[in-house]
């Protein structure tokens, strides 16, 4: 069984580019016959919290030492971080906004990346104290972007932080292994868009197929 | 006269480093003499909301088009836009959370930066459509992070995706210059640390002289 958190981070419903790629990945998966369990998290249509001053103070304080106030400051934080613990994969669709994370996503991660249960902190470690908790996750991440170029030696390169951010952040999500699918020209609506479109498609479906295959029997 | 817009963006309050930053450059500029009005916006105790589907649908409507509902949709927007449009100077205190801007600020940049209001979009133009509206601002970036060496062949390059990501968005508020100076090495709390919090002082300090000076008479 396969367990696939699906986080959809596109304010946007019937609407969204990444919502349908997510649905297609989803659906080429089903048709492998394949098992999977979907865990479903819209970020988009309910953006989670801002963390807080006390909910800081609250996620420095030891488990037994929490009060019913602070308990109730981490209920979304604890609650990401058990669907995030039961992924095998995680499937984040996302539009880029303004070339980076949507908020609603960025709250998302500043819910679930957490010391003492996403990631363990010493100093014995030297200059590199961060440990992840979890491993052998797979973290698939699907764009959409008005723009276009923003890879190595590509017109807008140094521009796009989306994706070099959610590599980022993955290490402490617990994944050891990273795909990224991604549609370009949106906001132009040509050609160059409908190419894209399509082989972004083209690209999600046999994503989808060879990590279900890889996942057979498991 | 010189209007500050100062954005604080940290969870924290009282123990807050990078507000006290942003204290400091207000203090060194009146001490100056140089006149200044403040604009105070502080995003991470009130974080604004992240933008919706009805936002996004408010936002490309004409405006004389525009319903009472989507009005009011866009009412934190344009208060946000009014505050950037009046702001000579952009002072943006901000730690670093998750290897990037904390969801409150991301969710400011995304209420602000708005076609026809802040940027204007013409296809006309080719590849690059997009062209800021305001212009002759200058950004001070003033961030704390609990790690280091997120610059250029240092240890954790490629992992900080704030000041790259705020250099990227700074055009669209119509900055032409923008300072950076930040506080590294916060989690390890030894005399790195130390000498970080006090290096950034005295630029703290040096950059709102300069800048005032530079200002005077305007």
């Amino acid at each position: 069984m396969t367990n696939i958190l699906r986080i959809d981070a596109s304010a946007r419903q019937a609407r969204s580019l990444t919502r349908q790629m997510s649905d297609l990945f989803l659906k080429s998966w089903a048709e492998t016959g394949a098992d999977m369990d979907i865990i479903q998290r819209d970020v988009g249509s309910h953006p989670p919290e801002a963390i807080s001053e006390g909910w800081i103070a609250a996620a420095f304080t030891p488990q037994e030492q929490l009060s019913p106030e602070q308990i109730s400051l981490l209920k979304t934080s604890d609650t990401f971080i058990e669907e995030l613990e039961r992924a095998n994969i995680i499937l984040i669709s996302t539009p880029m906004y303004n070339y980076g994370m949507p908020a609603a996503l960025k709250a998302w991660v500043d819910q679930v990346v957490r010391v003492g249960k996403t990631f363990t902190f010493d100093l014995a470690r030297g200059d590199r104290p961060l440990e992840p908790i979890f491993s052998g996750k797979t973290l698939v991440v699907l764009t959409a972007s008005g723009e276009f170029g923003f890879g190595p030696g590509e017109m807008n390169d140094g521009a796009g932080h989306l994706v070099p951010h959610l590599r980022t952040v993955s290490k402490y999500l617990g994944t050891n292994e990273m795909h990224h699918i991604g549609i370009e020209y949106q906001e132009f609506g040509d050609h160059r868009f409908d190419t894209s479109k399509a082989a972004a498609a083209q690209q999600v479906e046999r994503l989808a197929m060879q990590l279900a295959k890889e996942r057979r029997g498991l």
